[in-house]
């Protein structure tokens, strides 16, 4: 079996996130003997992709046009502005809320020992934008973790510097969770941030 | 995010086998913002893989040559001929067993129901292949389901009208397995063709 191209197809699919060799073993068979035309166009949407999608001059997230289609949309409201890690996310927030303001995207979280600073993420970025637009609230959406906290926090010292109001989505038990099996710090974090029913 | 080369390539990605619309999206982000190489080679290989890799014409395996390197090798023994359903089985004999004979892919098993005859897994092309070469053992290596042992024993029958031996590879508990959890089916097999320790 020793087909090179094969073996070096197969090897080249382990790019994908989540693929072992089993899988890619797999995938390979599958579209060389089932689906020669889904493997064609994957390899020319691929490579299309990969040149011609970049990032939103105004937000950051992925998108082919200079502007994506959310920053030129008129009718979001740009006094709001979320900040995300990443376009997954934006992606995310999306499909699942009806949040019709404007984002930012951070593609990473302040992580200094990665060598990941207020400007890897792009927060010159931000503020120039806080100064030339009217924001009225800056919407924290970053993960829950270490770093993402750090860098919520970091963004909101940004944010009342210039005047702006700061908040960050709910973290609590999430919806259909069992109290029993959530994690200590969910349980804690949901006491700290209940809310009075009026 | 309506970001229509984004939407089309997370689309496409689901032609691979076991990817659905989440894993499709993570897979997209992920080339897009951490591995826009790996993506690129990823994408030439998939179109040159597509154009250049096509069918032995000895033994049916998938290969970028007009003949395999295992049909082309002069270290395999050419009186061995092991029949199988798929290069993925055949790439998998490969790897684990000492085989050291030649093969045959059937694309696929006789089953009359989905149009399949034995013309349609290359029966005929067998048959030439018995008529010209010397084959002294047949195995048989079909998958143990119904259409596999149909197409076992419609090949046993071909085989023996030019007088070859053949056999089966043997069914049974694999190893490791634990007999309370293999099912009826197996166990019953495993009984049937118990060997005689001597």
């Amino acid at each position: 079996m020793a087909t090179s191209l094969l073996q070096e197809l197969i090897e080249s699919l382990r790019c994908l996130p989540g693929v072992g060799p089993k899988s890619a073993q797999r995938m390979a068979f599958h579209l060389l003997e089932h689906d020669r035309d889904g493997g064609r166009r994957l390899a020319s949407l691929l490579s299309e992709a990969m040149e011609k999608i970049s990032e939103c001059s105004r937000c950051r997230t992925l998108t082919e046009q200079d502007v994506c289609s959310v920053c030129v949309s008129d009718r979001r409201d740009v006094s709001l502005l979320c900040i995300v890690e990443s376009p997954a996310e934006l992606a995310a927030i999306e499909e699942s809320t009806n949040y019709n303001g404007l984002y930012f995207v951070l593609h990473g979280r302040l992580s200094p020992l990665d060598g990941l600073g207020p400007k890897e993420i792009g927060l010159d970025r931000l503020e120039s934008r806080l100064d030339e637009e009217v924001v009225k609230e800056i919407i924290l959406a970053t993960n829950p973790t270490v770093e993402g906290e750090a860098t919520a926090h970091y963004i909101s010292e940004l944010a009342s510097s210039h005047g702006i109001l700061t908040s960050r989505i709910a973290h609590g038990v999430p919806l259909g969770g069992d109290l029993g099996y959530v994690d200590g710090g969910t349980l804690a974090h949901a006491f700290a941030g209940r809310q009075k029913i009026e």
